[in-house]
């Protein structure tokens, strides 16, 4: 981990991990153009965060608004943080290689059909795969966080097993990444299923640490984030003005909103190192851009 | 408790106490008449509800709206239920023993400040009250619910020290009440907050119960749900539609809906042996009666 732009790596209670450049603008209303993405990562790490997940170097065929991972990473060279891609493959390995990106997140879901849709395979070879890019990775000095999607519902299956989250949970361990995401894409969990699913990752992680990755669907995210802090969590994933959800889930629900969060755990004594001040500047800057490069209307 | 008109007490695993007759309507736009608060308890009651707040034997200088009391309680004979009024002095036990209640909710502020504005007296003055009130209540065979609004942060003072949570929360003890609620009456409470104040309540209460009264200012209500469920608390109060406030503290939000929370238990499969479908309907009928007796708009 880089430090936070102010010369020294803070000492926080919990690490924010702002999704917004990735998740937040996959599926966006509008294309936001690089220099935009340049300045809203700035404006986040001058906020205070130092983690940001910039993009996902999967084909633009399948994301089209994140096309521009490869140009962007090399441009946040002048700034401090921890940057973070998504790598579904191989080749989008090779991409992060180049672009010269510290982090990856592997992505496997739970269910077995939003696998498929999100990822065109079985969870059986999308995880073999990802051991190759896993050891590659490690090779190469990255860091490798293995991301469960579907962590609680699958909007083709409904309620996902524990076995299942537990079933990548232990191929990512196996692979030796050096962090877990849980992701509820969905935007479905419930504190109590945060419990379940943290109580058995908890006896099998080791010294691995987990974040939490919530939409929020219901309202219910921040007293998921209520449980997981009470399980031990110390990392949480979140976007600006809760933009985002993924392209191939229906009835995603936007990300949990970064200021919320912050303002929740401010609000309680526990320190995340962020300005939430900044970060509404940097929130309506963003949604200026978005604004700005909204497409014509359709005839 | 009585039953709730199916000819038994269910079992469940949390008991919600509406307050929508109380604590929803003594600050609302629009006076309910008693025949639409028979009606809306009757509903709730059908819905599955056990325990309702139905009205505060208080002057009604102080809360014009809850004039009724008196009126109303003899007329629930026919419903089966567990009816609670809260009484603040000497006067409303009196009038509570004549209406029939049986069930009363003594009310102090953990904080000076709001306990004047709202009691007219000295925390002091209003325990020494209560105790006879608790006594002479006790000796006529009522059940005796000991209330400490203000429990987290006051209007005028800002944060509680804990120290006088417990301090009332002991008198209530001392008292022999045979229930504890905690209320948030602003809606600012946080998880650690509660967690901090169950911690210390659990460590004096022995078998005596707790409720946890929620407003819902920043979205924050279901984490603290969520926290307090985890430290033992089986019983939560709300109000449909969000209603209620105290008047006489300044910028108190809305209670927690209990429709939403009764969905977020019924998604954990927490049994709560309420309908939500019937209950949208009381909450609609509720509505419109609050809409037909609004007052004339002013010149």
């Amino acid at each position: 981990i880089h430090g936070n732009g102010l010369g020294g790596e803070a000492v926080v209670d919990v690490r924010i991990v702002d999704v917004t450049p990735r998740d937040g603008l996959q599926d966006a209303h509008a294309y936001v153009p690089v220099a935009d993405k340049v300045a809203l990562v700035e404006g986040l790490i001058e906020a205070g965060l130092t983690t940001v997940e910039v993009t996902s170097f999967v084909h633009p065929k399948w994301i089209p608004l994140l096309v521009d991972g490869d140009e962007l990473v090399p441009k946040l060279g002048h700034v401090q943080g921890e940057w973070i891609a998504l790598v579904p493959n191989e080749r989008g390995l090779e991409r992060a290689l180049t672009a010269g990106i510290g982090t990856i997140t592997l992505v496997a879901s739970a269910s077995e059909s939003h696998n498929r849709a999100n990822l065109n395979r079985s969870r059986k070879d999308t995880l073999e795969i990802l051991s190759r890019v896993s050891e590659r990775a490690h090779a190469a000095g990255l860091k490798v966080r293995g991301a469960v999607a579907t962590a609680f519902t699958c909007p083709f299956e409904g309620e996902v097993p524990l076995q299942d989250v537990m079933w990548v949970a232990e191929a990512y361990l196996q692979m030796g990444v050096n962090h877990i995401g849980v992701a509820d894409t969905l935007g479905t969990a419930t504190p109590q299923a945060v419990k379940g699913r943290l109580q058995s990752l908890n006896s099998v992680r080791g010294p691995v640490p987990l974040s939490l990755h919530l939409h929020d669907r219901f309202g219910w995210a921040l007293a998921n984030v209520t449980m997981a802090y009470e399980h031990g969590v110390r990392e949480f994933e979140s976007a600006l003005g809760s933009l985002g959800g993924c392209p191939y889930a229906p009835g995603a629900a936007g990300n949990l909103d970064t200021e919320k969060l912050l303002e929740f755990f401010a609000a309680q004594g526990i320190s995340t190192g962020v300005n939430v001040e900044l970060l509404q500047g940097v929130r309506e800057r963003l949604f200026e851009a978005l604004r700005r490069n909204l497409p014509p209307p359709s005839p």
